[in-house]
């Protein structure tokens, strides 16, 4: 089985796909080969051409909000040929690493999500202890770990299992400046077969375009009220037609084949102009 | 009058604060002070320090969807001091521009948005054409433009402005994958008294914290639609407590003084768990 990931190695997708096997893997024995890639586009296009069977995508943290590229993924022409079979929810914690020591350090890497959830600890300890200390973006926190083992003066802000894979000490503990969640979906190829029977804890993602008028959202999310379904996920996304114009993602409690999600969907279809199911799934449950 | 604007000099954020002193401007003469700051963080700050009279910041992208710093500072605490204005829409036409020609290129930099615009045309052009060219993040596509000002070997993804700022000429012209519009918002300080009186083309922001039970989106949605107040805006945004738990984002089309809006945030206001007006402001007319 072949699950495919942003690279390089020891970034936070790993450690979630990691996650996702363990509860998957349960009892069975199966080979997994990991395949990294440098872009959520690259892992959705390798899934449609089924180099893989899998590829896990950060979604969603619950200090930053939605990871635009994975819900643009979600949204395209190709999504049809994809499917959500899973999700993960890992906590994010990013610690200073380095090969030195503090006061040596000239410049902090890290990749941009995770500058922005150690604002604080940038401004208020990095840019006070070290005044000239630069600040850059770098393509992941794993790179920017394999940075940082290239040189005492690099720090990198970056995850533990990064900090093993790279040899560097952690010079500053948890320094995100809250703690934060990010939640990531495991794709499958819609043409591999695979479904997701109910468990009785699932959810069902669907994506929505609306009828261009007033009051279009309220009356779609009537059908769930009334129903006394629970959204635990509702974001506006831009269509990329107009400013203004969006498209909706909703995720709700329950599975597509349970009969009041059913009912609710048919009533939904009813009243937009375009409704795309996105995939039914257990929810996840590691945290 | 001074204006805090994302530096340095040559940024779409410098391009946007021109349209707009241009529509607030005419017919008056009132000397302009610039002042460029690195984040959207910084300015706001500023702002309430009353270091500066006005902060450009930009919110949203047509194709990137919101900017989540600025939905950040608009939903701290801070921003009971703060209050929108007014807004720009800004037309993004991103060139690469380089001291040299194509062909020595080894480096493209840019923000990461930039790039993030430009994908099709970094992906089907410049990694066919320079197979070993970097991508590399900057700043901002100004600073991209610095550096690409320094060598021959580096080209930058900026704006036209930019070009003119530090003498590059341009390589490739309107090279993002779509067009796309970016809208900035105006702030003042609330102390400074400015008052943004009805036009009769007007937008109000709130931003909304619901009560925790099903349907109460739904309900709050149902005192627009029963007035039949336009959203022009939904936009749900983490609340930083827990994952899925939002808070939202609503612009409507109508002033707050006009009594059916006064009336629907009214309404709003019994429904949920916390209501702030944003402010209340002349539509962005430029585009």
């Amino acid at each position: 089985m072949k699950i495919g990931i942003l690279g390089p190695a020891g970034t936070f997708s790993e450690t979630a796909a990691e996650l996702w096997l363990k509860g998957k893997e349960a009892g069975k024995e199966e080979k997994v080969e990991k395949k990294y890639y440098e872009t959520i586009i690259d892992i959705s296009e390798s899934l449609i051409r089924r180099e893989i069977d899998y590829g896990i995508i950060p979604i969603e943290n619950s200090l930053e909000g939605s990871v635009g590229e994975t819900l643009d993924v979600l949204s395209s022409e190709n999504s049809v040929e994809m499917q959500i079979v899973g999700g993960v929810l890992l906590p994010i914690e990013i610690h200073l690493l380095g090969k030195g020591s503090f006061t040596k350090i000239k410049k902090v890497v890290s990749h941009p999500h995770a500058l922005a959830q150690c604002k604080l600890f940038i401004r208020k300890r990095l840019k006070v202890m070290l005044k000239d200390a630069e600040i850059k973006s770098a393509d992941s926190t794993a790179s920017a770990a394999k940075l940082a083992s290239e040189s005492e003066e690099v720090a990198a802000l970056a995850s533990g299992e990064a900090a093993r894979r790279y040899g560097l000490n952690i010079l500053a503990e948890d320094v995100q400046d809250k703690d934060s969640v990010t939640r990531f979906v495991v794709l499958s190829s819609s043409a591999s077969g695979t479904k997701t029977a109910p468990t009785g804890k699932d959810k069902t993602s669907v994506l929505i375009y609306l009828k261009d008028r007033p009051g279009a959202l309220y009356d779609v999310l009537g059908e769930f009220a009334q129903r006394k379904i629970n959204l635990t996920k509702i974001e506006s996304r831009p269509s990329k037609r107009a400013l203004g114009d969006y498209m909706f993602h909703i995720d709700c409690e329950g599975h597509i084949e349970d009969a009041t999600i059913k009912e609710a969907l048919k009533g939904v279809e009813r009243k937009v102009a375009m409704l795309k199911i996105l995939g039914a799934y257990p929810k996840a449950k590691n945290v």
